[in-house]
């Protein structure tokens, strides 16, 4: 009750500021803890609009700030109560989903510590969760659970042993004769391996899906992409980046490792590539050269495949089974755009749409009210999923 | 020949500075990235003597500290220099292994953006590893490796979908109609269910036994133990600890669930329970309540059994196989006994030495040089694996 009414009141306050546009946000104090929060901790919280409010302690610093806020205003700037804690209110609320950040303490770079730790921007970065109305699609339920599997698995053109994290879905172990289709899904720039777990719940969606009936079960491989040295954001940072030797990783050591240490069907039609952002890039770089091997292709705010890309790829209209693409309805609009390679040049939609009337199999989907972030990508694959290994 | 060179130096410094006890320490200058860095971070640093730099960017604060240092003088505090950067050096050689930390800045409790992340003492701590000289065997090897398996359990008793990590073999997947042995083994206070993975190896320690013909193959499954809401250290905080939630969980819900799920020889004779500090004294706890499902028994700095303990059992005279017990010489000592619950009162020593002359199957392990921290416990799993299932 309480909620539905502080609902209600929020939307009345909206409509109040619109029509005074130089009045200050109301903002509902229904603030409650991120559910990325470490065990315990009170801050950051979350109201029902979206606003995130940040407290930290640090009584003898002398400033304080968060990096998250609106765009082009420098984050939010926390103010320093008596007993030592700082605090501080974003200007506006943050779309939907989950969003790194960090504070700044006096000129140095230090996590929040109310939060757990996400790798993004090559560090281990604090996370914050805006509470998605859509969220029960990724939600941890009473279904049937797969498992995420840490393998480690010798790389002989590295050198080093290497680490997958493997999900295998509900039953794989009980089914013993059972043989699976496999998604290699890789991360964004920044990231690793951790992130379709941690940061896009990749194990859960799937579960969920499954459940439901949506979606064949299938394995997702999760490895690190080799892509923290490169810098991204410009045409010559991507054209200088050598595909080559994550390519023989993928392609030559951890495909015939997965194909002979879980139970797969190994064959290129019950094989997947996609990725998210620059992920996207090396699934557009490695899958149409690797025909042989994949036969599904998705790229997740990580560009577009043109009428052109296809005619210019030997045996893509034969072999491909389904090309998806998709972004955040804000990259569309030339909302955060500014940095990550996943940005697109030319409109994705018209792209997409010759795609479709050149009479490729193809889906083009876009997420409502999201940028260059994971909740884009959760949707994103929540869509992909249920249109893999149907034939 | 340089690394040679400078541990020559040391050695000689180190006699230098036991015939004049008031000269100051000379610190080898061949300071190297912890191996728990984030990637490509540079510091900490760790020299081949055990010492630890810290440099933190922090332009603008009055006082940086790191609570790493020598006991009883508060850790190390840093000096700034003209770029920003604050600096310091502890005042002595560290133990070899992994230790916690966390910095103060200015008031505020955060961690080393220089390393990774460890959950201990209830948060997620820094992290630094000073090299042991038997590090080889937890070291990542080109030998064949199992896999740590991240499951979601359904627990009634709680209402929760609960997490644990199974460590399944090397040839696990292949060996399809192989059947294993199981080890639970739990963290300590402050931890949870990551512990014996991230800062103990323990996959790569039984990777590396198992390689090298020392230990039979077995599953190992790691949960959180409930512990976290106890306050540690006094008898009175774990006389009012209640066992009986976290018992309900393991035997009633988890075992079943692995049973189920996992390839397991399903019986007493092929269950272990072990468990490191407070999770010595939940093994103690539980297993010998139990003893119709475990027949080995670990405590790792978490207490002792006595022959008062054995005879006041009924069952466990007969039913178990090998009652193992270890500790860091350091917590032998009286050093670093003040906090933890696994700091023994009777001299563990005497304890243990009663029950081997009362007949009963034990042994009683210590890690030399070491205290109440991670090295002791992956030493005394590599003592105490090789020992379970071997009848």
């Amino acid at each position: 009750m309480k909620r539905a009414a502080a609902v209600l009141f929020a939307a009345m306050a909206a409509i109040g500021s619109a029509s005074a546009q130089t009045a200050a946000p109301v903002i509902v104090e229904d603030f409650k803890p991120s559910s990325v929060n470490q065990p315990g901790q009170p801050y950051p919280q979350v109201n029902s609009q979206g606003y995130v409010r940040f407290r930290v302690t640090a009584p003898d610093a002398q400033a304080v700030k968060v990096s998250l806020g609106l765009g082009g205003r420098g984050g939010t700037v926390l103010t320093r109560a008596a007993d030592g804690t700082w605090t501080g209110t974003t200007e506006g609320p943050l779309d939907e989903g989950f969003h790194y950040y960090h504070l700044t303490v006096d000129g140095g770079t230090f996590n929040d510590p109310g939060t757990l730790n996400f790798y993004g921007s090559t560090r281990w970065e604090s996370g914050i969760e805006v509470p998605a109305h859509d969220a029960d699609f990724y939600a941890l339920k009473d279904v049937p659970h797969g498992r995420v599997e840490q393998v480690l698995f010798p790389s002989a053109s590295t050198g080093t042993q290497r680490r997958a994290f493997v999900y295998t879905p509900p039953g794989y172990d009980q089914a013993q004769r059972a043989r699976y289709p496999v998604l290699y899904l890789q991360h964004g720039w920044g990231e690793d391996e951790t992130a379709w777990s941690n940061q896009g719940h990749a194990n859960l969606i799937m579960d969920n899906l499954i459940a439901a009936g949506k979606a064949t079960p299938f394995i997702i491989v999760m490895t690190y992409g080799m892509t923290n040295d490169v810098r991204p954001g410009s045409p010559g940072g991507l054209a200088s980046f050598d595909i080559k030797p994550f390519q023989t990783v993928l392609v030559n050591e951890l495909i015939p490792y997965v194909d002979t240490h879980f139970r797969t069907k190994a064959d290129q039609g019950h094989r997947a590539m996609a990725g998210l952002s620059m992920g996207g890039f090396e699934t557009k770089l490695i899958a149409p050269k690797n025909l042989d091997k994949f036969a599904y292709i998705g790229l997740l705010s990580g560009g577009t495949v043109s009428v052109d890309d296809v005619n210019g790829t030997p045996g893509y209209k034969e072999k491909v089974k389904l090309t998806f693409v998709s972004f955040g309805s804000r990259e569309l609009e030339g909302r955060g755009m500014g940095g990550p390679p996943g940005a697109p040049r030319a409109d994705p939609r018209a792209t997409a749409a010759a795609l479709k009337a050149a009479g490729i199999n193809s889906v083009f989907y876009v997420s409502p009210n999201t940028g260059h972030e994971f909740l884009s990508w959760r949707r994103s694959l929540h869509e992909m999923a249920p249109l893999l290994f149907r034939n």
